[in-house]
């Protein structure tokens, strides 16, 4: 079966295909019926799909962040297509589909990824710090595969918290270089822990879709999550307090101003390392993302997540 | 021996007592020997108090919080009086001393206070919760006896720290009558629990003088070590997850404003009492203080931990 | 005649009952003519409701906050339900009508709440602040009965501002208990003062509902009234000049931030304990708003007034 | 007598004349007798004077705000000039001193402003208002001759409030000639009336020295004290309420911003134009102050009341 | 031809005259064909106006801030009137039209304002300066005639920018004439040249339409590229470089806060009156302008320009 | 002759030897003659230094920056001791000093510096861009040899601006190796360019002390005389306006924030990646200094640069 792109949709016409299930509620009508009330997506957009009634029991079953095998009918309603429901169906073999066509992910595969990272790890040479950090990956080896590094923002992709934390990896590194007064362990480990607890913070599909935090995210934090995983992670394997503190800290002041969730600021040059490649890293993914589609020579409308800045594309740029 | 009071000190003349120190630096003078540099406090007053070499080893021997038995000869220098020692001792028999004179404490013996804690957490119904109260006070015994709140602000006194308990707790309990949907098991361990890390993020002498934070205490601060500490009693005790995560809400979330090193606001009634009776009572134990030496019928000085704010003594006011 | 709740509206049926018009505009339709747009509230929900020409003059006759009595044709509008008046008359005995379903009210009976705050301002002590304290409250008795404490925030529900002002009232006398430096004549007199004037500040129904800001209200506000008219009504009686003050010093400090309309930060002890509870009363209220009808275990969507705060709802709370 | 300026005192040399009290306190030395400490000023300096033991009841007279004839012995004192009465004396004849010289003061007579303020006031066309304003000018007249503007800040100088008040009253009939929506009469009286009450808020001796605020003005301030003010003249006058309420307005919102004390922002051009020349003024006459004494083509330190700014004063500048 | 104004648009009957572009989208329909959608304006409304396929080249010529002659059909669509172009055509003799009926401009013929802005210039008595202001008037000529002030906010009118400066010119001249102290030339200059760059900063259409910003208006802004305007003209007029930094700092500072564009906050007295009357000026055009249509006695909704403030009408205004 | 150390002075001796002079005022002592008030350093500390009277007219020919040979007596005064002049002369031969031990220097030779931005400058691809680099370069290579970059802050040291630059260089293009959409050639020439004005914001002496700014500097700042100085010379080299554009954006945004000075933030990655080294280089340096002189396993100060945080060094670092 050859998938129709969201964006080929046409009214009058049936399509069929594999798309990511964004956004569903369930739904009374005005006959007091209920129907289910769907957002598709693949990487060429978004549709309105609904549902009608009557509906099985199995017409229930499928969740945000699943990938559904689906047959619409498009209409037009108020001048935009919208779609509804003839059969809808789980996917059998999801390694026979070419996800990249439907969830936008990390551009580098994610084991390649894991490696580089885990290599980078392997080089630290405090054994202390090594072992844990080791140990972190190692456990969190088959959710970092698909995790995203957030729910709505920057790096919210399939494999988007490796594909975050290795190119902050390689900028650190890089300016351990540079400055060489900084740890280089510290630093390492510092950037790989950063943001693990988002791992713990959110609930992730397979397909790197955020439903909605968990019950601890909500209350406590990936931050504090994270430093508390640390303590325990470090008194287990049997870490010296210091070293275990400072790693604390790094996580815990990453954030840098109070109001973004860092109740401290770094008080070492491995801390200002880390929130820097941080903060850069997430900026830079979100301007490349907005000037992706951007003409040369022009500015971008205000984006959101940048203090609704405009962006400028060079007229040389692709 | 009878001490006399700081405040009674006349130049050209010695003085006797037993004397708090307050701080103490080993400074070189324009001779190159070293000479220590005191302040001395009792409740009357502070007084810079030097002692000149030669010093022998012994001399070196007391520190920020101690209390000392010294013999002193008072000199006017730069217009303001100013000591230097004749003699310095340990203090042989504390429970000799009347230290009401000397460290400025609580207004209820810290036994009395505790006994009352210690009875309104033994009515909490919830078993897990009342039993993590109950454990957490009793571990904490020893020090709660003297420690104060703080180093420098609201209730740094001698078992500061379980008065301002102690007074929210009344507070809260009465709050819970009003707000009926208020957990009172909740409000209650939420009170105790709060600032119960200060123990740890800071170091105090038995006299309720806190020299420096720990290490732990810079780095993370009493809210972050709160959080863990509750996590990791939680587990021991075998408390239920969702009954764990509410109490480090609770300690998490109550300086309420991410500037003041809160990273969530509360997202419970709970919370929002536990913080408010925290404020109410730091507030009003500074304006106590503020305006115990006023003049009725006029206003204090601004109250730095007030924003400056300046307050007013009605004329009927004692 | 039964009244169809608003939540049972149904396509293509009339309806009949007691309803409140929230908000009404009217408009010129395509054809040149004047048509009535209204929405109409009970407690079960809100609906658009049209009044179609020909309309006579008595059409014209209702006004927000008002109570009708209508029957209406419900007909689905792109998707949603909607109604056209069929026959719209005023209510002939408001005494028949059970208002508890139709407007949100205060849970105690306005004559309780005002006995119970009447008889704490009769313990006042002090005779010049008693005697100001009853004033006030036997000449607004009328508007007290109803009156809400807002336009659209917390209590913004007939016989609000007696509820707010007793819960706040009962809060304040139990931390008195505790706070026993706190002049209790001066903390009763300002809890009950403080929100007096929005009784002139904004206009109510008799349904507690808010059309519109009065002149005075906009150009001044509710708390600047407070204090004018508590110096008027000072003078009037004779009361001595500190005490006048300090009472209206309470009312104009007790939103305690320059932004939130208070010039001055509470200079006293009763000052503090007064914001206090307002603040803590108004954002419980809100909170248990929210968390009525949310799912235990669960959290609610961010409350636009707590700063969009979301809130948990314990697995075992109803 | 010929007083000497205070910038002349000579160490080892004596010092007769006439100088202002500028601060005064009793302390006791270190023998245990009280001594007075002063400070005193003349328009060209201030200067640390002590009156030694033994004192007469006679020499506790004087008060901050105060002149005195004095004759003083002028020593060195850790470097700096210090002074120690030999005589003082209460000033016989006041009109005899040439005021001038030892207060600095507005460079315009008193009388001269008051007359071209009033003259103004009397075009005010609407009957009420130029009623009200005259009735405001001619109650004051006494304590406008001499009273300061401020505490501390811009025009903090004999008859200063007279002074900021005319300037301004310019500056907004030339505004008012440019902008024709504004109603003339609303400026002029907003303008007249502003920081009326400033003479009530603060006690100013006869030299326009203010030493402390008074119990209205720390417990509500002058704006708030203007709006009751007019609130209850109006009263008094008959004044039909919408005109007062606008004048109350005007009063109140002249600051402009909540965290300087305006609860509201101007809702009317007339308010808009009385808060820019209440600021501009008070600017101007602070930058001319610290370009008074700057050497041409160079920078002033950092004003203090000008948020730090440094300002430029151009090479052809006198 | 007489011109339909749009707000006697009907539904059902055509419609013809000339037309403001305001906004223009090409969009494709769900047939797959290209149309034009476009916003008409007039100084009585705006209509969404649609030109449906087929579309000829020419068609598509016309751009934002362009003049039309239009013949359309009016339908209602959605409750709402919205058009469809039947004919569409440039305009051939644009003296024929009476531009006041469509497009919103300065109530100042725009030669008038330029002569009395050039004759306030020609009294600048340093040479240097005079020579300046008047060259920038000069090659400035032809867009004056016509350009606005801004894209949106206030005086985003034909003509606005020489309205606003004439405006500013009065008030600043005005109160030259109370500040002795200020200097008259460099208040005139900095008054004329402080907004000039808007004109390179935005594109005008000849009707004050602003589409866009430039590259360099986004990516300097209009008081960067002023201050680089006068540095390069005063080196090409061998202006003395004091005279040049002045202007350019005047220029510099005129936004007064940071947040607001200016880097640097005035050093000088004439700084500090061109940033009141820029600030006042542009306040009160857009107080006059809400103002307009309210009903007097009553308060017109939030003004977003005025931070949402709600401005009040006095019953007697106009 | 061999200097003596400030930190080896010892009262009653004399010292001998090259000092810097920090700051020098001219006072009037209470023999109304004057003398010369210093303060002189070295990289061991600072000294107040005094010049009595006689004083020849060659004795005020030194100033801030200089270094002057002296023979000076050493007195305590007031407790800390004190220098007096005994001979003071300009220094004859400067290459015959051994400037690292008077004044603090960057580690790297000034030369070897420039060579290795010269060389990466020399790698810009594009034509244009590396012109105008290399020509800002080589205009300014006598002042990059000794220039501070700051007159108090970080690396307020001799070849300061060109440490500064240089770390940030090999930052920044380590950066672009991770992140393969930034422009090198924008990224090298923003770093480079970014601070080069603050050779004409303010003056330095030959030894990288800077006493004052420049009246530009004062008037504009280093960010827009930046901008101003790039446009001119783009123009001279004939550089397209959009690169020009460009350039002159990176200076305008490096500092991000309005408050600290630019009015636009970075509007494309490269301007991202400018600002991000440049705070993370100057942090780091005020990082490295706080901590050089610290206990391993304790906290420093807070560091007034770094919003007053304390510092951690680990038990571990040297």
């Amino acid at each position: 079966m050859i998938t129709v792109p969201i964006k080929d949709f046409v009214p009058e016409q049936n399509a069929e295909g594999y798309y990511l299930v964004k956004w569903k509620d369930v739904k009374t009508g005005s006959n007091h019926k209920e129907y289910i009330d769907y957002i598709f997506a693949d990487i060429t957009g978004v549709m309105s799909v609904k549902h009608w009634p009557p509906l099985s029991e199995a017409d229930y079953r499928f969740s945000v962040g699943d990938i559904v095998k689906a047959k619409v009918a498009v209409i037009e309603y108020n001048g935009a297509p919208q779609a509804k429901i003839l059969k809808i169906k789980p996917v059998d073999n999801p390694e026979d589909i070419d996800m990249s066509k439907i969830v936008p992910a990390a551009p580098i595969p994610p084991k390649e990824m894991y490696d580089e990272i885990y290599a980078t790890a392997e080089k630290i040479v405090d054994e202390d710090i090594r072992k844990l950090v080791l140990t972190v990956l190692e456990r969190n080896y088959e959710k970092l595969q698909y995790w995203p590094a957030a729910k709505a923002y920057h790096h919210s992709i399939r494999s988007g918290l490796l594909y975050h934390t290795l190119r902050m990896l390689r900028a650190a590194m890089g300016l351990c270089d540079v400055y060489e007064t900084a740890n280089r362990d510290y630093v390492c480990a510092g950037v790989i822990l950063h943001d693990m607890e988002k791992i713990r913070e959110m609930n992730s599909s397979l397909y790197g879709v955020v439903d909605e935090y968990t019950r601890e995210g909500m209350l406590l934090g990936h931050i504090v999550m994270g430093v508390k995983a640390i303590a325990k992670l470090g008194e287990e394997l049997g870490m010296p307090e210091e070293k275990s503190l400072i790693l604390q800290h790094l996580v815990l002041s990453h954030h840098y101003y109070p109001e973004y969730g860092s109740p401290k600021k770094p008080m070492m040059i491995e801390g200002e390392i880390v929130h820097h490649v941080d903060n850069l890293d997430a900026n830079i993914y979100d301007m490349d993302l907005a000037l992706r589609n951007a003409k040369p020579g022009s500015f971008t409308a205000g984006v959101p997540t940048l203090d609704r800045r405009r962006l400028y594309k060079r007229e040389d740029q692709k």
